[in-house]
């Protein structure tokens, strides 16, 4: 018997409140590249694992530090002067020992430095990966303890601490069309048109009643920006752009403020959010994991949230990581799958050294539609997050194949 | 006119939640040691700006990275095979000029090694600062941008970022206990008769229904613990003492279970939660900041929460901590001021650029006592929260002093 | 008048002693990898210096550490576990003023790890330079005081400091042939056709009367190197290769001992000198400039040596390197140019913040041919020491255009 | 039978030459700090070892790069802005195997770290090493073959590599006075009256014929200097005190000259060679192991000189270390015991693998006094060098006794 509950939320659903806040940190945002990095590292770390021995080895990699570089940027172009600092913490398993009794190596900061120059390369259009990062690697080997715990060799993992998740469905108008308007504006398509854009890219939405006003900080790309005039003209293309998103998106009315601390006055660089690379990593912004977007990709003041860094944990045992992931899965599944639910969250906590699948405890927060009861839906739901948890180990699987966001 | 709204809350306290989750991560935990050191430092040198220059310049120091050491703890005795490594970056004004033309230099480097050298010191009893640690400052110097919204002559600092803070008030019963625990077990007096006891410890509550909860993961001093027997009596005796503080803070069932992690059947240090200096940091837990407790020392995934690090950065105008810790003192103010209110909580967001005082928004959401109406109350609400923005630079005074937490 | 001195050898040339040691550091070992990095960062400076303020800016980047990786090594194959760590320190001029006013960044870290990174690539065929290395940068500004010195308009810069540098001609045959065998080893068309052969060699050269002992230390490169019979065979072909090349270069008798630490009792990788990059940097063995090989590619305890480390200091006003390069460029101009010169060691000491045209002294000692006195010479090669004195600066030009050995 | 020769010098000793240059770089100069660091981690070790095991295990920790920190000195006061940056490497045993089949770890980064600062704390005397340094250690295992060598069950150890060391004695009157002068101004007794004087300290001395020219440049320590007419007094005094010494030393005439790049015309602190530490390591001049002074303490480049760091390498089997440490003692005990011995020098030269005490050869250079000759004395100085090599295990007694100077 898991210890699974059903219960009628209380709570309001944020759509209904009359104030809403909701906030999405950008890919290019110094703590959304921190978080990007860890879980890259985690997942080829994992891969890597599974290719050579079998299955996930331990790690833990939720803990990069980036410290800003130092940057010259100009109109039509502009250098780098100090590159990006990267370092990469965390422990992660360097040794395994095959049946046969063979030891083998595994290359671990090898490894995890060659993830995350590839996650940069990959993210970071205008980064100069090669002179313009400096990624170190301190990743260490873990206490003996933490490995016991891992590699019993139970169908089910223990937990490794004790720790919840939590997660919510469906996203209100104002969490949907922040998410949007990030997910556009770093888009494949939309950079090919508009290069001048870079990635950090932060979206703050107020709703207030029917009113979203969207809050936009934009790094631009200084060699796609020849002067002041340009900029402004890029501004209000962004603006147009924004603008037909939303009106396709939600009813309400919408405004878009976008790189509001722009000085006009000035009649260079110093007066506008210019970048050489595209992240404000490169001077003057340092960044590290679990303080962005929470695995929804969203931050969420008026929904309930978890302190725990999704990203570069590890997948098996790891319950900040695995609940979160999981209530969301649960939560999206539920909404999708049950008939009359308006809205559910719902928080799932471990005990340290407990099987993940049997949780200290996982409710949920249900608001139904108008006529549907929670008892009518209890088993329903019940159900669904049954199955969940005693397919607990798919999480895994789908982290390795790429398959679930974490930031 | 300031944008101050005050609206009936829809949502229901946390306390009236079936199930109700709260965490406190410990003085000693990894990221609370890191939350600490950015706050010791922003202080530090806040105070050595006023002194030199009559007032506080720009600094933001709320990236610290901490590396786990290495420890070989042994019942009875252990030592350290690497030392805790403490990365401080962040960006400081590291010159000022003065009206008379001199230009004199800051020694931020030295000041924040120093800074978090004396608060490692008086926070972790058993760490040896000197050979233990080895703490690096990569604080650099900000970009010009920023140092020039901040040195604007106004009397009241404009916004450094789009950013919202938030508070609420009181605490609920579990609340109130999961804080308490923490602080006692951490606490001058309790350290002299239980010095086996370190600063590592970290208190999750769950509360379902009328029943308690409390998972406590504490770090032994390995000096002080002699043997197995020795261990199991002194987590009896702390079992005790939890009892003895939970019977005084609530009428509510409390069960305590205390380091649930440890396997009885090993007769030797593996089997339990032994530390040479006290904290997990020494080996294998990193932390950083912003990962822990948010600024009312607790992580409440049933409240409304910010996902800002409030320490380490700088009490003038950075709104992700100075509307943080003004909606603690405004929620509490009201709360004590004003008959009738029986929970309060308040989103504070701000614009960049614009007067801090002048936010984009300050609502609250207040659930009346019974035989009370928002209407009632609004009028005293609004008004110390307008004398509160008004005042708003008093948080930097606070802050200065000493006298606001901020984990 | 320069402190020119032409004095007759009372010392016996390092070819007519009965013992003669004579070693090189190939440029694949860690030493000279740094003695490398460190020239390498320096030209590059100076040329960015150049085109941008039409002249060489003041910079010292004779520091930079090798921390060896780690790696694991298998006939046929292997990996690297942990990247080699370089650690780039000394200081540099990170700004300049133009005349009009304008105030123009360089950007000294991006620069010097480029500049790094690419030497590394160049020379280090089989080293992985994207994950196998982390180029960290250090570099600061130098002192004010320095600078000062640096910048003054003078034509002929001053000395920064008190320092003598020294050189000699002609080679010994031990000192030629030990210098050729590296070369030969580490020479592009040797390498086309023996990949196995890694870029770290060491030559250590003894001659006891008239017979030398090449003892040579060569990094194999594993996944050229297919198991333990390709090895041998592989030193037999090195062997023959050296033999050859001996017989043509001197008519003493030559012996060659190479990987005499090899165990060939051992049937895997531990008994043998196996490498997957060519270096012993990947495992073992750090390296830092000025340890290795004097400026004239040898290191020779018979001989008059200088400890300065010519690599990285500028070429404008440090005459630990100036004085150096100008040594050995005398003394084989005038061992060329002077007829009746057998041997000719020099010696030339700088005083600080005199002209660099203006040593404390510059004194020649010249052993004669038979039948020649040095009275008959000192005129001649007085003049070739004058000239080279007066045209000092051009040292900096040759260095520019890479013709100038310094390990 | 040992490869001993002994042969007469051909070459003139140094003192007999008409110019001759020696240096030393004080105790205090940032390649001495390093130097000194590198012994003091080894010594420490290595008693560590004893301590623990009974016998030394392997380690080499001849690699610590010192970056330079920033100041602000001022005259009567300034101010540490960055602190010293010391990054200890090389590699050490860290885990040991009892007979008993017990695994012990040895802390050695711990060690490491404790080592160098209180090395640190004792031998600069105003450098503040709480705040003022940063010591980070990155010392790594040691390939595994390397430890093989070392663990071989022999009396005599190995050698590790194939590598020569050179001594010579007796000190020419030139020497003698360079290593004096500044031996004295280092003193504790000179340091108790003349506090000012900082602890880096470069003499530079020529003999031209009968005339010494000796160049010091001395570090003042800004807080006991109040201005400028203090220190050209301060100048003026240590110039009587190193004039009553050369009258005391030697017969020659000598000329001194301190800190002869200073600006007299400067009315501040930028004409003049101040520091807030006594040693230039603050601001300025980084440093590293094996670029200064030869284990006699002296840089000589009229004398055989051997390119290997001493400090820090391990005392059992790294012929860079003992056979320098070696040729320093036969040397010494030679001129002292055997009659007609004017002056010898020595050359040692191992051949890896090979037992230390067997060297490929160990050859004497001497000069007798009129009316002796070599065949007269060979014998008796083939017995002392083969006594030192029988004996050659009691270097690693006398190192860990701290009886051997390295710099």
């Amino acid at each position: 018997m898991r210890n699974i509950k059903i219960e009628k939320a209380v709570q309001n659903i944020a759509a209904n409140d009359e104030i809403e806040i909701v906030e999405r940190k950008g890919i290019g945002h110094p703590d959304s590249i921190s978080d990007g990095i860890a879980e890259a590292v985690s997942r080829t770390l994992s891969r890597t694992y599974k290719e050579k021995v079998g299955h996930v080895l331990h790690h833990n990699t939720d803990e990069v530090q980036l410290t800003a570089g130092e940057s010259d940027p100009k109109f039509g172009g502009g250098q780098i002067i100090k590159p990006i600092q990267i370092l990469l913490t965390g422990r992660a398993a360097n040794e395994f020992t095959l049946p046969n009794g063979e030891t083998h190596k595994v290359g671990v900061d090898y490894i995890a430095i060659e993830a995350a120059k590839k996650f940069l390369d990959e993210t970071i259009i205008n980064l100069d990966i090669d002179y313009g990062t400096v990624v170190e690697c301190k990743i260490g080997q873990g206490s003996a303890d933490l490995r016991d715990v891992f590699q019993r060799p139970n169908a089910i993992p223990s937990a490794n601490d004790t720790s919840f998740g939590v997660g919510f469905y469906p996203l209100t108008e104002t969490e949907n069309l922040v998410l949007k308007t990030e997910e556009l504006l770093n888009s494949k398509d939309f950079k090919k048109d508009h290069p001048y854009v870079g990635e950090d890219i932060k979206v703050m939405g107020l709703r207030e009643k029917d009113e979203i006003t969207l809050t936009i900080a934009s790094a631009f790309v200084s060699k796609y920006v020849d002067d002041v005039d340009a900029y402004l003209n890029m501004k209000d293309e962004i603006n147009n752009i924004v603008a037909d998103l939303a009106a396709k998106e939600t009813d309400l009315s919408v405004e878009t403020l976008i790189n509001t601390a722009d000085d006009e006055t000035k009649k260079d660089e110093s007066g506008y959010y210019l970048t050489v690379t595209g992240t404000s990593a490169e001077m003057g912004d340092d960044g590290s994991v679990g303080r962005g977007n929470r695995s929804n990709g969203l931050i969420t003041p008026n929904r309930p949230m978890s302190m725990e860094a999704t990203s570069g944990k590890n997948p098996i045992n790891h319950v900040g990581k695995i609940y979160n992931l999981l209530s969301n899965e649960i939560t999206r599944e539920v909404y999708s799958d049950v008939e009359g639910v308006k809205n559910i969250d719902m928080v799932i906590l471990s005990q340290i050294g407990k099987p993940i699948d049997q949780p200290r405890t996982a409710t949920a927060h249900i608001q139904t539609e108008d006529g549907y009861t929670i008892d009518e839906i209890e088993e329903d739901v019940t159900r669904i997050i049954d199955r969940w948890l005693e397919n607990i180990t798919d999480i895994k699987d789908f982290m390795l194949e790429g398959k679930l966001r974490t930031l």
